[in-house]
């Protein structure tokens, strides 16, 4: 336990929603409880919430569903963690009314309204963690930025009013470690999995990888590869473009800690 | 393709589909196009729709889902197939009406609402295939009998409406082949993945593995081990129990038939 008034770096799932719930922690939750899983949150009205999950459930690479919640509850499956507020437990929320942001506060209280379901979505932080442990080195972790994220060619299949393109992340891979970042990652299928796509960027509809169209570009040296991933912020892009009336997100990198271990989600 | 008037079996799914919606073929599909992908079939009324769908996301080792159609809608997505009619397409169908069959129709003409949502689900004749092609005796085909299915004690995580016990299939293993049976089956997580429990099946609250709760007891030899995966009869097991106004099925064995290949839901 931490010494009483003395902030300190919170190592458990639980200590650091306490820590975020009270305030003492404000900043994004990369690094915090090292192991355990962190989720994307989305929240949307009870009314969109059924044809945003039936998407989900169709895309399941890049909108890897971790939870759904009843509607006007702020409480996931306590498989996740005891005890969640989902209102207070994430340091920074962002709020958007018919696709414009509207606010970025730090909890919900007078956002929250009894129609809302929160999904709570698998998160590149997991999978990122087991490359790092298997000696791939991972880009934008060595240089402090975000990941680089592109919009594809590639529809996703489409659910009700929801509709748009597969986006996804790239990390520059050394050649000869590609088949064991494929290895490694597929074990977590309820993170994005696999890569969906490795070298030939412009099969994906990618004209500059220097021009990302989400977070910070990486520089690909000679003898690496370009690997792709699905990318969890394609539920919210899809969202956001179909310009539902109201959503409810995390802030980038502002992330739900859970209590269950990154290894809890490996298939095999 | 078969010669005009003469009935062959069905190789692939889209000759299934149509010997079946033709009248054709009216039996279980065991055996259908072989390597390709059978899914469980559930349809609800959209009042219950979103609350089983959370209830799957919850379970997903016993709930695996494929496909969630929009409401009023026979088509599931293209990615498991073209030019579907769900009311038609599957050799036979139960309809349930407060938890109680009344009927077993081979089509759902006078059944179908508007407002009904069809939901695919992962099925074991996947993994079992996976399972022969790697040396690893099955041991209800090898009887030409039902698997065994049991209730456990384990609860499933309950979601609005829907709780009830974890159900599992046993499959009597040779003690020096469990480990292949782990690996070959944790590659498809969408067809219920590894094993959620091996031996020991007082552990899981099941007194006698001669008396199953569902299908066909099996002998267990010696040198072998009971191994328990999570059943697809979990969740049309829960929406009974919980008397839902409203249910359909497809009948015990008689399947959707896919496009898809079994090894296109392998993970690694």
């Amino acid at each position: 336990m931490a010494t009483p008034g003395i902030q300190s770096h919170p190592q458990t799932g639980r200590q650091a929603r306490q820590a975020i719930r009270a305030g003492a922690w404000t900043g994004p939750t990369a690094g915090l409880a090292p192991g355990t899983v962190q989720a994307n949150l989305a929240i949307l009205p009870q009314e969109q919430a059924f044809d945003f999950l039936r998407f989900c459930v169709r895309n399941p690479k890049p909108c890897p569903v971790l939870d759904v919640t009843a509607p006007g509850s702020w409480q996931p499956s306590p498989r996740w963690a005891q005890d969640v507020d989902l209102r207070t437990d994430l340091p920074r929320y962002r709020v958007y009314q018919a696709g414009e942001l509207v606010d970025e506060p730090t909890e919900l209280g007078r956002w929250w309204r009894d129609d809302l379901v929160a999904f709570l979505l698998g998160c590149s932080f997991t999978f990122e963690r087991a490359l790092v442990a298997a000696g791939v080195p991972v880009r934008h972790l060595e240089c402090g930025c975000n990941v680089p994220m592109y919009r594809t060619d590639r529809p996703c299949q489409p659910a009700g009013p929801f509709h748009g393109p597969l986006v996804v992340s790239m990390r520059p891979i050394p050649a000869d470690l590609v088949a064991r970042a494929v290895q490694v990652t597929s074990r977590f299928p309820a993170v994005h999995g696999g890569p969906v796509h490795i070298g030939e960027p412009q099969a994906l509809g990618i004209r500059d990888l220097a021009q990302p169209d989400y977070g910070d570009p990486v520089a690909v040296h000679p003898g690496e590869v370009p690997v792709f991933w699905a990318c969890g912020v394609t539920p919210q892009a899809v969202a956001l473009a179909s310009r539902v009336p109201f959503m409810i997100t995390h802030a980038p990198g502002h992330m739900f800690v859970t209590d269950r271990l990154d290894e809890e989600l490996a298939v095999g």
